[in-house]
């Protein structure tokens, strides 16, 4: 069984001449496998097009992909699978050869051990120090432009913290290292803008739609360091591990929530966690 | 004779589970190679030092790199050698390995066929839409994370415009896409802050060290378009070209400037032009 397909083909290894390590010429997608599928694939397939647009970079044909995502995933009942599209390899420094080909690389990861508590009682978080900067060109893709996100992580080594939120230049919250945020505020969701920075996260959209078909009210707005803190509940979502409440933000305790716990099982009916 | 060196030994390809793809999480050098030897090679050790110290990443022992770029380079009179330097495989997500092995790449590549014109008459400019985000933490270092260099030289295909000037999001001029840029008024020299965005070139630290030992008056200020249009003349510099005048830029013409041909001149001393 291949673990590693480039472009089709099994193989871990790409040119060092590849676009995406020279410039991060690119965009990813980090996908749950559960029983052979990508629940949330068709999500991940748009926001690729959107990247892709984005970026002006050629979309792989939506089959060929499937055909090789399937092919990887097929034995695992949960796996992580991690898609990159880079431009290639070519052009004259910055400047994209004209007709690029580009590298399609399909990785398989083994799922991660993780304490189901993350689930059931909640994850610990802090603020990082580290900013993300304001980029509307690049907002909301999953671009390969990442070194925001490894400072922040490397703020801290405690185990026992498993995440950190991070503000844009001017102080608001925006997301997590590796997830998106939600608030609970007045029995209903608010989830910050990410027009001008962060990664819109494809979890983080299933649950928009989801919470808006229940009827449940949500908005999309500026968030600041004390409304996370003053929020009657917050919770983390991403697309492989499903809604993790969080208990405890930079010594504030948050109180178990309704809400938060019927979203979060309403995504392990698609998602289970261990 | 090798043309890339992996971890010292020749070969083009890397892992696609290296960190310098997966998330930019590394460095690089370009450098001009003229006899064999890299004329700024102290200055690029520098500022790659400079680069590991804010990405908190150990740098390569100089005498082993030094070793390396004398193997690829000996055998040319004129060449350009890429060093990238990356966090190499392994952590969990954006987090770290708790100890990193870095991998090092060394390219080859031959002299780029470019008209003499560039250094003689000067070169066609234009603005660019595309703007430099805030970021100050990865400001002034060459890291991987360029995708906005690649969006802004994507904003021409006209071959008679070398290159695009950059500013950030207030509006300010920081650089070109590949160049830094200096902007000559009364006499003497300015060129733009790089606190906030911006690489800080190998090339533009030779020229103020030079101007500065020549007695001419240099400043280090914040750059309006409407400045740099207004300016007596404008260059641009890299490790690579040296000098490039700017003899237009936006349809507005710039008169040969002595200051400029004089500093052109010095730098093509060490780095001679075709």
């Amino acid at each position: 069984m291949p673990t590693c397909l480039i472009n089709g083909h099994s193989s871990e290894l790409i040119s060092s001449y590849d676009r995406g390590l020279l410039y991060g010429d690119g965009l990813f997608e980090t996908m749950a496998v559960v029983d052979g599928m990508v629940p949330l694939w068709q999500l991940h397939l748009d926001r690729l097009h959107r990247g892709c647009e984005k970026l002006h970079l050629a979309c792989p044909a939506p089959n060929e992909l499937q055909q090789e995502v399937e092919q990887l995933a097929s034995k695992s009942d949960r796996a992580i699978m991690k898609l990159i599209l880079t431009r290639g390899v070519g052009g004259r420094g910055y400047l994209s050869p004209p007709v690029p080909a580009p590298t399609r690389i399909l990785q398989f990861h083994p799922w991660p051990e993780l304490p189901r508590s993350n689930w059931e009682t909640g994850i610990k978080a802090i603020f990082c120090a580290q900013r993300l900067a304001r980029q509307p060109v690049l907002a909301g893709i999953k671009h390969l432009n990442r070194l925001e996100q490894v400072l922040a992580r490397a703020e801290w080594q405690d185990p026992t913290i498993q995440e950190g939120l991070l503000a844009n230049t001017e102080g608001d919250i925006i997301e997590a290292v590796s997830h998106n945020l939600f608030i609970v505020k007045e029995n209903g969701l608010v989830t910050p803008d990410l027009q001008f920075c962060g990664v819109a996260g494809v979890m983080r959209e299933y649950i928009l739609k989801l919470v808006m078909e229940k009827g449940i009210s949500v908005q999309i707005a500026t968030l600041s360091r004390q409304d996370v803190l003053a929020a009657e509940a917050v919770f983390l979502c991403n697309s492989v591990h499903g809604i993790w409440p969080v208990c405890e933000l930079d010594g504030k305790h948050y109180q178990q929530n309704d809400l938060v716990y019927a979203l979060r099982d309403a995504v392990a009916q698609m998602i289970p966690y261990p």
